[in-house]
């Protein structure tokens, strides 16, 4: 019986047995608990803002609150203006927000937000359960204050879900206490030859700031990251190719081993997106130095790395190995998988397009498939916030209307803010949009997996009961759309959506690869 | 030139262009002078998530912000999600946000809400604009902490947009400030026979409340009405048929002109749901005296209503004479329109449904077409948040899935929170959704005109270019769906929905009525 047994039961034993939901990472204990307390009736919605509003419903009818459970602050905030309507309706809802743990959230990770703030606009009522032991006082509260006929908002950190006993209390100091060490003494470190790491980001990962981070790298034997979801990433056409840092810690862990330094340019101190039990936030690896590179003086990241790069030429250092230059791949025949769609998208990418990159798992294989495509840029999921791709390719073709752009989305995200495709049709942009159609949130599988959940959670993260038909979501909103079953078809229908002027989609129909 | 020329003119002047949005009615004004400042390209989006995720899409392919325009706190947070991102991609985005006006805040009506905690939560930078003199440095500076590399939010109350000269800052009482009357006094009041409106909300729209204010109308000639969107009203089947007080201000005048008492039993005192020029934000009219049924002692409003109607009963006031009840429509033939698809929904409203509505301007014959229906539960847009229909009618059906849900929706609100189809197809909720397809925001057209709007302005209320097909966007998501084009072909499709299981969606093409 951990928080999370306790969360679902508390509810049940005060009459809350219908939960609207879209939950993340941060929830998942609560959604593992699902197979332990099967009285709860989970209701998957593919919004939040469809979540609250059934609660509305649910509660307007019955005179008796459901409850949500929604993740983090974006989650609240999809969820807010239907629970704005709840609120004036005088309904009873027990709104549960999931938050990071607490001894995750100094680390201002990318979904950190103030959920208290958001909360607070839309609640008679907000608490925040520190302690696993309130757990069940709260909920009974929370029960208690909805019934008055309000939303009352419950916000369950992670830790406290996961927990036997009261998480820690105490709090780390976080990341960015670093003393400004000035670009002199990272020149020095630099110049040492130890194993050091350089964090790109802000202009750092625009073609200034790569190659002067390549020139470091070349003259010191420096590794190059980027951050793990860059604003925008020039690649391609011989620019240097910078791994990006993998989102699982796991993976981010291998990427960073060894480090003796650490020098962050432009990009802030890795921390992992989520805690997870025994696993710390903070990405650093044991006796890493950290260094802020501010660009003080001499201006932005960029700036600052290239008069590094200016110093430490001909200092000397074994020259790094001239990488062979990445080729593109061929287009792929046979089954359509992530993999060979990755591939298609390698061999086709044409010069200058934009990709907005909203494929969470199915985009394993796109940074190397991509890597010796002509020159684009790539903008990524900054904030952790889904439902992101389509608007922000809207966005991106309207700003550059001669350019081509390619929205590589996944199919749960997609959902999010699918409306995004009647203004793509409305203002002839030149977006090609192709969904990775899993059916499935792959990552949460993945994740509840870990969390050692079983058939009744995993069926909130399976997009399959009904199949959703992409292309006929799209054409209802005027964009031409169709379906790839086969990696030629694929192909051949990425090569017209890029050939063609205006918005196309392809609802490209892949395996889950986790 | 008013302080909306103004606000455009200074976004041009200082290199914004581009303006992605879904404005209301406190933007009015803004999308009246559209027509005046040429140089700004307004892009319409479907839900505010496309307008803010759009905005960080061209500020991080072009380095400069574009501008949203957002309605009110809801709107606002609908955009949310995507600001956390934008913020988290350091992309420069200046972020307006329409308030209602100053002078109508204190009236909380039913779209107020704390729009600066929202834009707190995401923003690097806000200011609320509280004089049109301010307006060309406030929209300067936010134009220059966007470019910091943030979201810089500007909240511009309605009246600095329509005023050449500071709104006048003076606050009014707003209303609630009635002293406690007691339900004695109020008794007396009503003895007296004086012309006296009771205002109906909470629960005295449910059955007991409703028996018992037509039980005191019958012995003292008051006059009832209830709140315009109530949560949950009774209705048909023989019930009390009790008016909405109107939506618009001019309607709401002409039901309660004359009143010398108003009694609010359950409701709020009537303000109308936003300020406009030289209009009062108070409904209640002059030389009316309010007084608040508390309901002290006696428990709900409907339990201070049933002793109330105890008290009169037998007062000898003149009895009102019977109402005719009403009946029930026949089937419509002919062309589809609003008034004749209200009819076929009388005509065909099953006992015991439960209808939820968001009908907005094509809703106009709902009410008197369905007086003489079955039994049923009518669910409205209490928050004026669109975007509720669909996600309440969800929650309504799993809530009571023995009773035939109703859902009639408007296509722009449609539009917000269509996902819920999904979750009504994998649930097999009985759910029949009606979409009045007028193809336009037809509320807004109207206020569009009497702001003084032209065509540019009025282009983003078309929702006609790429017209929606419901349908095919029904049945993406796996919900069973057909399209109207006659009166006869409705009728046969709402019964088809209506009688088979699970859910149903009708695309009800209808011309426009305001």
């Amino acid at each position: 019986m951990n928080g999370a047994h306790t969360l679902l039961q508390a509810l049940l034993d005060n009459g809350v047995d219908v939960c609207f939901t879209n939950p993340g990472t941060s929830e998942m204990h609560t959604v593992a608990a699902l197979d332990r307390v099967p009285g709860m009736r989970p209701v998957l919605c593919l919004f939040e803002g469809v979540a609250t509003g059934a609660a509305d419903g649910y509660g307007r009818m019955t005179g008796r609150p459901a409850c949500t459970l929604l993740h983090l602050g974006p989650g609240l905030a999809n969820g807010l203006a239907n629970l704005h309507n709840a609120r004036r309706a005088r309904t009873p809802v027990v709104n549960v927000v999931g938050d990071h743990a607490l001894l995750h959230k100094p680390y201002d990770s990318p979904l950190e937000s103030d959920i208290d703030a958001l909360a607070g606009a839309v609640s008679g009522w907000v608490r925040r359960t520190r302690d696993v032991a309130a757990l069940g006082s709260d909920v009974a509260e929370a029960v208690a204050r909805a019934e008055e006929g309000q939303v009352a908002t419950l916000i369950v950190p992670a830790d406290v879900t996961w927990e036997h006993t009261p998480p820690q209390e105490a709090v780390p100091a976080g990341p960015g206490t670093f003393p400004d060490a000035g670009e002199d003494r990272i020149a020095f470190v630099l110049a040492t030859g130890e194993p050091t790491v350089i964090l790109l980001g802000g202009d750092a990962t625009r073609e200034r700031g790569l190659r002067a981070a390549a020139r470091i790298a070349a003259a010191t034997g420096a590794r190059l990251l980027c951050e793990t979801f860059p604003a925008r990433l020039e690649r391609g056409g011989g620019l240097p190719e910078i791994e990006r840092l993998g989102y699982l810690p796991e993976t981010a862990d291998a990427q960073l081993a060894g480090a003796r330094h650490l020098v962050l340019a432009g990009a802030a101190s890795p921390v992992s997106f989520f805690a997870y039990p025994h696993r710390a936030s903070d990405l650093v690896p044991e006796g890493c130095d950290v260094h802020q590179l501010l660009g003080k003086g001499v201006g932005s990241p960029a700036d600052a790395l290239e008069w590094l790069a200016g110093q430490l030429e001909g200092i000397g250092a074994p020259a790094a190995p001239e990488l062979p230059r990445p080729e593109r791949p061929g287009r792929p025949t046979g089954a359509l998988t992530a993999e060979s769609a990755a591939q298609a998208v390698g061999a086709l990418l044409p010069e200058g397009a934009i990709v907005v990159d909203e494929a969470n798992t199915s985009g394993l294989w796109l940074p190397a498939a991509t890597a010796g495509a002509p020159r684009h840029d790539w903008l990524a999921l900054t904030g952790g916030a889904i439902g992101q791709g389509l608007p922000v390719a809207t966005g991106a073709a309207l700003a550059c209307p001669d350019r081509p752009v390619l929205c590589l989305e996944s199919d749960g995200s997609a959902m999010y803010t699918l409306q995004a495709l009647w203004t793509q049709a409305r203002e002839g942009l030149n977006v090609t949009t192709v969904v990775f159609d899993n059916r499935a949130y792959a990552v949460l599988g993945m994740e509840l997996r870990q969390a050692g959940g079983g058939e009744r959670g995993g069926a909130l993260f399976d997009l399959s009961r009904p199949p959703l038909d992409f292309a006929a979501l799209a054409e209802g909103m005027g964009v031409p759309a169709a379906r790839a079953a086969t990696a030629d078809e694929f192909g051949a229908l990425l090569e017209r959506g890029l050939a063609e002027p205006g918005p196309f989609l392809v609802d490209c129909v892949v395996p889950r690869v986790v």
